[in-house]
């Protein structure tokens, strides 16, 4: 008898619920959601005293990536399965960076601009003042730059 | 009376936790957590049924970035403030990509090399088999690629 191969083991995947605490929130001075025009925004990344430590080293990078948690989203009037673009064409919201995903996560790579204790300053940030931040992590462009990724032409 | 600046309002953060559901979940041949050699893992990333119409035209992009939720770290038997690294340096958890982070967030930039449906097939996803997955993003190599990001020399 022969066996191709040896059949993996599966793990059943945790489908619940999960339950999240900020580590921080956003100060900047950018009250309202827009769209674009966050290249030159200077923001705090106010991180709660509890994680302060957590924090060692990470002036040596040049970025970080921020995750928020784009809170006003949820409360948005409309949550679409789609989002038409400008060209008409028509692409599902999980191809998109719309905040109106199923899970409000933002993923942004930032400039880090220094750090002064628990506060970090960085440029760049798409989120508005008082947003909760849930995760801080190091650039590391061997994993996170793709420069050659490809679009499609909208 | 001069006023240099017009004090600028302030949003009170959210800073209570967050419930997230998964929107799928990861499929592929590694069992155990590792920390390196992902380069050539393909994986699966399994979305919901009721999810599968948001993934429209995403096919069109070559990368995709895949917000994870990493289970298995919740249970770790330690969870450190810092990482004492091979050079003797030691950096904070947030500092690092560990899993041991205070969120269990994994933020994976991966080839996409198809879709069927709701079933995405990417390379590299350092994640293992189960993995719940929160968001699959568009990677946009304008906003998410900073190639010249400065590290630190360890």
């Amino acid at each position: 008898m022969f066996w191709k191969k040896k059949p993996a083991r599966r793990r059943a995947p945790a489908l619940g619920p999960m339950t999240l605490q900020p580590i921080g929130y956003v100060r900047n001075d950018v009250a309202q959601p827009r769209p674009h025009g966050w290249e030159r925004v200077e923001s705090e990344v106010v991180v709660l005293p509890e994680h302060e430590g957590k924090l060692e080293g990470i002036e040596g990078y040049s970025h970080v990536i921020i995750v928020s948690w784009l809170d006003l989203a949820r409360g948005a009037p409309d949550h679409p399965e789609t989002l038409t673009v400008a060209s008409g064409n028509t692409y599902g919201i999980l191809a998109t960076r719309s905040q109106l995903r199923p899970n409000h996560l933002g993923v942004s790579a930032v400039a880090l601009v220094g750090r002064e204790g628990a506060v970090l300053r960085v440029r760049g940030l798409d989120a508005i003042d008082g947003t909760p931040v849930l995760d801080v992590k190091p650039y590391l462009p061997e994993y996170d730059a793709i420069p050659g990724a490809r679009i499609p032409e909208v």
